[in-house]
Parts: structure tokens; C-alpha cells; sequence
């Protein structure tokens, strides 16, 4: 059993209560705690080292990382971020002034949200420093984007650029929260998710929770110049864990696998595309934002180039002629 | 630097907000997000193999405790929980059973209480498995008990008995959810702690917090039967991680710094102590409550037995002549 398939099977049998509003299976936690016009959300993720940052990372970049990926995730709900509880796993020789460091690279993203670090615990981890970290936040009821909302004839976009963020920006990426909250106060977003496994696996998680499939156009995939670089360089950067390799990927199998991009893939109606494209450079001007393609009413992911088009295989990996 | 040195230097730089109504260093953080009346408690506790448990604990026990140490906190604020979240991180080679099994433990308990598990992650631990469990609540704004309000004078009670919890109360104690919200909604409550790193540890926690200091009776302290037995029989049961020791604890010390009672150490006017005995017994006849002492002017904690007054040292361990 792989973990994808372990964690569909435990999620059908957990309890559940007249609160929630989203359970397990999207970017957050939602839950009617009874305000009248506001759900809070509720995330939690984990780095452990050797896994999702090597030892000898700086630390300010480590804390930057393991906030934003929850805070990446609050934006892809259309939310803002609150409050975080911080646990570390220190083993027992542990450096002082790289766990501050730690600490200021989440202080700093935090403060730049307004948020409140409001506890947290450090516990004893014998081999490998760990971090898990909750967030909450919350979103207007009606501005509450969950992944499952996409239909049939809706236009498909994604933010900034993708692909090779093991290059540098795995670390010091900016969570797309205002960019999100701008989206949801200005265009009925239909549904939305953050690219933390690379957009073809996120993408299906979107698919297949709205029960639709998608059609992307190739020559539309904002491909990174890390990851053409990476390519051109045969090496995708400083290669961690899970995410090791021993080739290097053609760009376009880059954008569309190597995660960590913490990008927003989103679906609305088509009618608003172009206005959306308008008021989008207007708004955010230094920042890419692309329509790939469109929601079909056939399952699965399918790539159209020059060729034709052929069906993207699971995983997240493409193979190519 | 010890982990509670470090804790201590990292919580004075946290980045707060105007919401926050108790933040880092209580069992709870206690949020106000606008509700009228109430507020919400938010928690996480870790919980790593070969520290908290053995890698041959049965895994519903564990799930049942890593949920269960969670809860505790949540009763030591006067709350109710509502929500959790669970990150496990998986060595790559995991049993699906045991998986399992920690759920069966945790969604048990949080039916129980008509709690929502509504997601979490799983994640690569190479070494050994970890579990982090993030808890929300909520809490009525004026029957939120932090630990600071202890006053000189205040009569000091504990719930059920101390020490020797490695025997197997660890494993199965009940969180004092109901017992909680039944104390704090008759009487005024004025400090609350829960009892995980020991009555001398946790007490100490509460005083210091309170800026007050605390008097204990020796003969008043309830002294587990297992703490009993485990000093007879020369061993204090099932010796893991961070609690192996060598020498078998005489009862008293064991009561005093054995750690992971999950019980409720609580401080209200003295005036109240005679009631509150006669109402807990009505309501909670199986379930000893005892009055251990008062709380006092001068800082510290003291013991009182026959032979005079002793100070209780540091790090929750008393020297006995």
C-alpha cells in the first residue's frame, strides 16, 4: 500500500462533526465555528530533514519554508492566515543559533501577515530535526474556494512560472496570499489548489475532487527559467530526498513535475478569462499569470501540442517521444 | 542551553496579534476571533518512537495518547476540544495495521467527545515514526482558566492519584474533559494546570506563572497504587525514553515527578474548598479529589510533613533525607 493509498483509506472512516465544512482532502481544513459570515481554516504540514531540507540549509530559509507551505496553502483557500503553533524535533546535540535562525525565518513571514506564533513545543527527535506546523486562518463564507468546485467549460490558469524550484525557490518563495485574496474578492473562482507536487499530480487532485477532467495546452505552461536552465545544466539543482533524481529533466516534464512551485492553479468561467487576464496585469503587473488550458467533461489530464493530443499518465509523470 | 532555556529565549521574540488572549506558555494558546462569548483554544503535542513509546506499544494505546495529551490541555483551560488534525511521519517501511490501529485509537477517543478529525498529513521519517497532533476548542470567555491566577491564600486540589503512570496509565488515561467543564462552570477556578511532567514540575509551572508560591502537605498528596507497587517491586514499570532510570523511586518522589498523570491541579479561594469537596463527591463519587495544600505569598514550593518544612528543588526532584 503507498502512502496516497493508506491515507484514502484511513480518511473514510474518521470521525466527523456538524462544523465541518471541508474535511479531509483539500488545501485546509474549513469549519463553521459559528461566526456569522467567516469559516476558519485549519492546516497542518511537516519538514523533516534529509527529506524536505538538507542539514546544511540556512535556517532562516528553513523557517521561511515550513510557515509558507501552510501559508500556501491558506491562500489557495482564498483564507488569511491568523495564528501558528510550532513543534521541533531536536535531537539531542542541537545548535542554538540555528534553531534562532529557524525561528526568524518564520517570525519574518509571519509579522509580514500579521500573524501570532502562539506557542508550539520541542520534543526529542534521537536522529533527524523535524518541523510540524498548524496554522489558522479564515475566509469570508462565500469567498471559501475548495478544490472540487471546477466545471465543465471552465478556464484553466496558473500563477508565476513552473518548474526546477529546487534550484532556490523551494526556500524563499512568497505565498500567494494577496494575489488569492485579490482573485476571490474580485472573480467567482470555481475552484483552487496550490502546486506543492508539481501541477500535473495537483491538477488531478483538483479533477478529480470536481469529478471533471482537463485538456492543457503545452506551448501555454509558464515554464521557469530555473528549470530550463537546470535542463540546459543537466542538474535540477541541490537534490533532496524524495525529490532526488539521477537524469535531468526536458523543462516542460519540469514544470509539469517537479513541485514545490507554490503556485495557484485555479478554474472560473471561461467568460471571465479575459477580463481576468485585464485587471490581473493591472493589479500584479511583475507577476505571470497564464491560461493552460480548459476544464472538460472527460476525466483525466490530457496535453495538447502541435502533435495532437495525449493523455498525461498518474504520478505526475509525463513520458515523452 | 536546555530545551526549556531554549523555549524560554524564542517565546519572548514570537510575533503576536491584538487576538491573542493567552499566547506561547499556557497549556492552550486562547484566540478571541470574534465570537461574543467564546473563545478558541488551540494545541499541539508530538509524540516520537523510543521517547513517548515503544515501537511494541500496542498502536491504539498510542493513538488513544497522542489524541489523549492533547485533550488534557484542553481540560486544564476549562474547555471543550472540536477538531484535530494528525501528521504522522512514516518510516518507509510501515505497517498498514499499525497505522491503523494509532487511528482507531485516536478516532475512538475523539468520538467520544463528538470531535472531528478533518485531516493532516503523512510524511517520510526515515528513522522512526512521529506523530503531531494539532487540537482546536473552544472555551466560554469567563470560564477560561489560564495558569497565572492563583492568589496567595487559595486552597490547592488535585485530581485522582500521582506517580507510577508508566504501569499503564499512561497509555489509557481518561483526559479530565467532563470533570473540567464541571468544575469550572460551579466554582470559580482561578489557575489550572494539567499534570504531564509531574505534580513538582507542573505545580511549579503554575506558581511561577501566578507569581505566587505554593505550600504542600505531605500526607495529603494521593500516592498512586501503582506508584506503591512499582517501589515495591523494585521497577516503575515500562521504562522508555527520556523516563528510563536506575534506581526504583520511593512512592512519594514517584507521586511527586514520575510525569504523565493527566490529572488537574487547580487553585480557587478557600472559602470554596469545603463545597467543592462535597459537591465533587456527589458528582464524581469514584474519582478522588484531594486538597494538598495553599498557595502563598512567598515564591517557591515547600513541603510540610512531621519532621518541619523542606523546599522542593528544581526540576521537579525533592531530596529526601
Amino acid at each position: 500500500m503507498t502512502e496516497f493509498e493508506l491515507i484514502a483509506h484511513l480518511v473514510r472512516s474518521l470521525p466527523t462533526n456538524q462544523s465541518v465544512r471541508i474535511g479531509a482532502g483539500d488545501d485546509c481544513a474549513a469549519l463553521d465555528m459559528g461566526f456569522t459570515d467567516t469559516l476558519l481554516l485549519f492546516k497542518t504540514d511537516a519538514m523533516v530533514e534529509g527529506v524536505h531540507f538538507l542539514h546544511d540549509t540556512t535556517p532562516e530559509k528553513i523557517g521561511h519554508k515550513a510557515l509558507g507551505r501552510c501559508l500556501s496553502d491558506i491562500a489557495a483557500m482564498g483564507g488569511r492566515p491568523s495564528h501558528a503553533l510550532i513543534t521541533i524535533g531536536l535531537p539531542a546535540e542541537f545548535s542554538v543559533n540555528f534553531v534562532e535562525g529557524v525561528y526568524r525565518g518564520i517570525n519574518e513571514l509571519a509579522s509580514r501577515y500579521s500573524m501570532a506564533i502562539v506557542g508550539g513545543e520541542t520534543t526529542s527527535s534521537p536522529d533527524r530535526l523535524f518541523f510540524s506546523i498548524s496554522v489558522l486562518g479564515t475566509v469570508k463564507k462565500d469567498r471559501c474556494i475548495p478544490r472540487s468546485g471546477a466545471r465543465s467549460g471552465d478556464a484553466l490558469f496558473v500563477t508565476g512560472t513552473l518548474g526546477g524550484s529546487l534550484a532556490g525557490k523551494h526556500l524563499d518563495f512568497e505565498p500567494r496570499l494577496e494575489e488569492a485574496e485579490w482573485l476571490t474578492s474580485h472573480f467567482e473562482i470555481h475552484a483552487m489548489i496550490d502546486v506543492s507536487d508539481g501541477l500535473a499530480g495537483d491538477l488531478r487532485h483538483l479533477v478529480t475532487s470536481s469529478r471533471v477532467g482537463a485538456e492543457i495546452l503545452v506551448s501555454a505552461i509558464p515554464i521557469s527559467r530555473a528549470a530550463r536552465e537546470a535542463a540546459k545544466a543537466n542538474t535540477n539543482g541541490e537534490p533532496i530526498g524524495d525529490n532526488r533524481r539521477r537524469r535531468p529533466k526536458p523543462p516542460l516534464a519540469a514544470a509539469l513535475t517537479d513541485g514545490e512551485d507554490f503556485e495557484l492553479v485555479f478554474a472560473l468561467a471561461s467568460r471571465d478569462a479575459v477580463p481576468l487576464l485585464d485587471a490581473w496585469k493591472a493589479r500584479f503587473p511583475m507577476i505571470p499569470l497564464s491560461c493552460i488550458g480548459k476544464i472538460t467533461d472527460d476525466p483525466g489530464i490530457r496535453l495538447r501540442d502541435k502533435a495532437g493530443v495525449r493523455p498525461l499518465t498518474e504520478h505526475g509523470y509525463v513520458h515523452f517521444a
